[in-house]
């Protein structure tokens, strides 16, 4: 592997490439080009179309499942289609996200469409960063989408991050959740120069006593644009909190349009949003331990990402 | 005046006919019948089309104007056209209102589009009240559009509320604000039985330091549905700070859509929903205090939308 993938693997998965001993599956340039199962997770390939199928045993526990994608070539256009089958009690980690390296002056494009099922009682915490690198004028462009069905008393985090180089994207994220079920959905987004970002995430709390809550942070520089559109339907007796914080920089445009619904008496439904600049207090405060003004933009632009 | 249209009158006006001296104009089922203008406040029948102009001259001060709008017929459909042109430096009150007894079988509807021009630095404080009474089966109708156009340093409180028996609603309000405008919107709203609310309100922060207060509270009972889609662009320099909250009783339906746009960096827009039921902590201490359930919950609405 070349050190531009190493390092591409390290910023998307923490790894720079298979870890011994753990589940497994790169995906190169269109292509699964490594994969490797466990005794208790199974990874294989999609016989009717691109993409994997991972199975976890019930009661598998502290296992973690890698499948970094990167696209190093320039011009690919790869959709890929990754179910996840947790099974009851399940106790693992997954670890997704994509890179483009594009060097080229045609468009490179990534949609993952991943679909998990979480069983009974099940928990997993997922990760996935995208990030768009390399000097070509081609776009880097990465359209995930996420269904999420959780059975009775499971929970997800899923932890989304975009951070930086990605010149449009389209995330659609759909969670149905079950009784009991808790998913906390963490989203950080930071678009530059004349990127686009749309992120609709639906939620329907249709168990009794379901909760979601999501977290989502962006920060728009120069002339980009993003819009939120987060939606919370709850069907039964269940709780979601929703908050979305922005920082406005140079000509950006930020729209945020949550929808909160409430069909039924004890649902409990609570929004936030915000969208400002930079506070100016905080930057004079900075500037007097002697950052310049890029610098200490930097440095309140990276602690609200964190 | 019967008895009827009085109380009418009492509960959507606080009046209970014309008060000498001021400006007025009564609308009855779909015709002008009283009209009354002042040294500065003139009122004046539309040629056009149906209904009033209300010219008030600059520096206008202290002055209230009253236009009361009631349907004690079945079966009317009543559209009117009122345009409100307000001078510079004036500091004035308008009262509007519609009241719909309905004891017949027919469908009574009243839609009245309202259009604010209001001059540099004129303040007006306008309130509406919506009612709908009578034991007939047909429906009460109140579609309100509200459109306000705020100079340079104006001020605007829009107090608007819908008490109940309306059916259906419609309520469409949209806002333009100048440099310096402060523009502040109440809107309260409750809904019973099987009626439908719908309220879309749109502001757009033209002017540099300008300024937009929403709330909106609302309880929705038995099978009632309300959907909320407040919107806030900030165009400039501005500030808008949007407040939804909705008490959901038995088996109604309650939606919140807010939107907030900020295309400018110095755009600061803040939005904050609730959609939850009666506090029980407060209805086990009204309980306490001898009040049955239904007196309770009768306070707390009472309090909530106060």
């Amino acid at each position: 592997m070349e050190n531009m993938e190493k390092n591409l693997l390290e910023t998307i998965a923490d790894i720079r490439g298979f870890m011994p001993g753990s589940a497994f599956n790169l995906r190169k340039n269109g292509e699964g080009v490594e994969r490797h199962s466990t005794e208790h997770v199974k990874i294989s390939a999609k016989t009717d179309k691109p993409g994997i199928d991972i199975r976890i045993d019930a009661n598998t526990v502290g296992e973690s499942i890698h499948i970094p994608v990167i696209l190093t070539e320039s011009g690919i256009k790869d959709v890929v289609y990754n179910d996840f089958y947790i099974g009851e009690n399940c106790d693992v980690e997954i670890i997704a996200g994509c890179g483009i390296h594009n060097d080229g002056c045609d468009t490179s494009q990534h949609d993952g469409i991943h679909t998990f099922h979480i069983g009974k009682n099940a928990k997993i915490v997922y990760s996935e960063k995208h990030v768009g690198e390399g000097n070509g004028s081609g776009e880097r462009i990465l359209n995930p989408t996420t269904v999420i069905h959780m059975e009775e008393g499971s929970y997800a985090k899923m932890d989304m991050s975009q951070i930086k180089g990605v010149d449009s994207t389209m995330r659609k994220t759909e969670a149905n959740l079950g009784p009991k079920a808790k998913l906390v959905i963490n989203e950080k987004l930071m678009t530059h120069g004349k990127q686009k970002a749309y992120s609709d995430v639906t939620v329907n709390l249709n168990g009794e006593d379901s909760v979601v809550q999501i977290v989502s942070r962006s920060v728009g520089k120069d002339t980009s644009v993003q819009v939120f559109h987060p939606i919370a339907v709850g069907n039964n007796k269940s709780r979601a909190h929703i908050q979305c914080d922005s920082i406005i920089m140079d000509e950006a445009k930020i729209s945020s349009i949550p929808e909160i619904a409430a069909n039924h008496v004890d649902a409990q439904i609570v929004h936030e949003a915000a969208i400002g600049k930079i506070n100016n207090d905080q930057l004079i405060k900075l500037q007097t331990f002697g950052l310049s003004d890029e610098e200490a933009e930097k440095v309140i632009v990276e602690g609200f990402l964190k």
